[in-house]
């Protein structure tokens, strides 16, 4: 890496997206001497409040990006389904990282999953659906139960069918409106983890702890670290994230959720779910436990900064506040060693990611607890 | 502490100034899902850039003021010089923490020392001399070596005459412009040290481990923690933090700074330098190396949030990067374990604090450094 390439203090870092990753991005940039300029298209981003600037305006406003282009040095984004197009333009006029390719990917479960299984890393059996005459196909290629997912924007659980045996495919196809949709063989999964890896421009990739995680209604509930799982079990997946960004050349966090399954015999083999070139929940543990959180570490990659690797200094477990839990905060704030962080939302809803709190386990590393 | 009395996430935090520390404040309280304004006259007060929202105006700006305070729901500052008229503006419409009474004893050094003298903690014989009149009493009690403070605005060493045996006070007064000062007699210090504590509404005081710190040319240079200091020492010297928080009936972080002097045997006595009724340089490395930073804890307190013990789990040595070594800021980027803060100053000046790192030490406790 060159230094004249990297993105110096005082520079603006555009981030596209204002949710709580886009805030967390901007507070650890801001930890940094950078600035952030933030571009969403929703009135109540939170990110906006943290940020240096912000553009409220559609993903199809060409004006309003080119102008947001015209005022940052590099741009990056908070969720993967930032519309390509607009991704396209700011490209012409200012570097995107991660770049095109890692989104192009990312938002399509089959190029994703197809991108994958092209590298040996262990796939569910999965087949594309595009039209009517696809069907009979993907049924043969892949047993029920199994999984009917659109092939873009599903999230947490959104635009996904469960299929047992006896059920029509054909039926469910119609129920997601008759979109792309990948089949995708149900994984009897022991528990799930995931790896956040951060790449640099210079290719050097570092690895945090891989978390084991908790989902309820699709949703992450929880991330313990460590994981339980066998120490050769987070090498793979190390190793997956490694060969994931290094084969997207992919600059910043890269983040794969990943099925453990566990042999008859005790052993343990990983299959990829999904990945998202980005920071990520199954990460946010890493701001309280680490030297390096994920965010510091994306805007670092993103911005041409060294990396070097991140030491976990606690155990611990993140949760998510969901919904009206939030309303429980002082709860969490009278907890010693509950490190609690709220992302601003003005609104509860049902669900809604208001939060998270990670408990750092008693370390016997710890210095003093002042009295 | 009743939770009625809470400052509740989402509610407004008016800062008063602008600089690092009430960035570094407006970035604590963004992590905890409170708002921030602040209030300040220089037009590139880098807080601004991470604040809700900013008002730029002058101290004695009272429809200014009266428009923070109506937008805010409590009100802090980041430095002690805040005229106090606009104090007592504000703290007629909006709760002030710390309080005026802390605001008004830090203000001024005679009645700091008097203040703490009266509470039996160690001072250096001191003298008040505010007119013509008090120079004889004073060059009497007060042997030289001695340093002549002014009363007010002084910092950094500003404001302030070294006075050696043989040298004429009178003359040395006038230098300073005939103003009320203190005449202090010099300490022969083997180091210095601070104590920071915070105090709750609930008058709960948490304290951090004490840092030696060392200065160059008046200015912080440098924070070691484990101060190297006996348990004993660094027992008084929360003793001597908790006095005075209690006495002020301060809420918020105190910094109290002390001279460690070591007698002939190695005992070691503390004699009360100055204190800072707000966070303080000297505790920059509890935002890396302890689970809830000095910054936390202020907001944590003014706006009547539990807190509790914090715990460190790092040893560390926290360093000021000043005026141009700013421009080095790649040098400490690259290095494994040094957590950078820099504080988006867009003019460097020789001397100007531009940012600070703090280097974590291996740690037994360090669970994992992924390579």
């Amino acid at each position: 890496m060159s230094k004249a390439k990297a993105v110096p203090p005082g520079a603006v870092i555009g981030i596209l997206g204002g949710g709580q990753l886009g805030r967390m991005l901007a507070l650890a940039a801001a930890r940094l001497g950078l600035r952030t300029h933030v571009y969403a298209p929703e009135e109540d981003s939170p990110a906006f409040a943290v940020a240096h600037a912000h553009t409220r305006a559609a993903w199809d406003d060409t004006a309003a990006l080119s102008r947001f282009a015209e005022n940052v040095d590099v741009v990056t984004y908070e969720f993967e389904n930032v519309p390509l197009q607009a991704v396209a333009l700011l490209a012409r006029m200012r570097p995107v990282r991660p770049g095109e390719r890692a989104l192009a990917v990312a938002q399509d479960r089959w190029r994703e999953k197809t991108f994958a299984a092209g590298l040996g890393i262990t796939t569910p059996p999965f087949a594309n659906i595009e039209t009517e005459g696809d069907l009979a196909a993907a049924a043969r290629a892949v047993p029920l139960p199994a999984v009917l997912k659109t092939r873009r924007f599903g999230y947490d659980g959104k635009g996904q069918v469960m299929l047992r045996p006896g059920d029509d495919l054909a039926m469910a196809w119609n129920t997601l409106g008759r979109v792309p949709c990948l089949l995708e063989g149900f994984v009897d999964f022991a528990c799930e983890a995931s790896v956040l890896v951060a790449r640099g421009m210079d290719g050097v990739v570092v690895a945090y702890d891989v978390p084991r995680n908790e989902h309820e209604r699709h949703v992450l509930r929880r991330s313990h670290v460590p994981s339980g799982l066998a120490p050769r079990t987070e090498l793979r997946a190390v190793e997956i994230g490694r060969t994931l960004a290094g084969s997207l050349d992919h600059v910043g966090v890269l983040a794969v959720e990943l099925f453990v399954v566990r042999q008859a015999d005790g052993t343990e083999t990983l299959v990829f779910n999904e990945m998202a070139p980005r920071v990520h929940n199954s990460g946010h543990w890493t701001e309280a436990a680490c030297d390096m959180s994920q965010f510091e570490a994306h805007v670092r990659a993103i911005c041409g900064w060294p990396l070097w690797p991140p030491e976990r200094h606690h155990d611990c477990v993140m949760t998510n506040i969901l919904g009206h839990e939030a309303k429980e905060w002082m709860r969490w704030a009278a907890e010693p060693g509950v490190v609690l962080h709220l992302y601003g939302k003005g609104t509860i809803r049902e669900g809604r990611k208001m939060g998270h709190v990670t408990r750092l386990l008693p370390s016997h590393g710890a210095k003093t607890r002042q009295a």
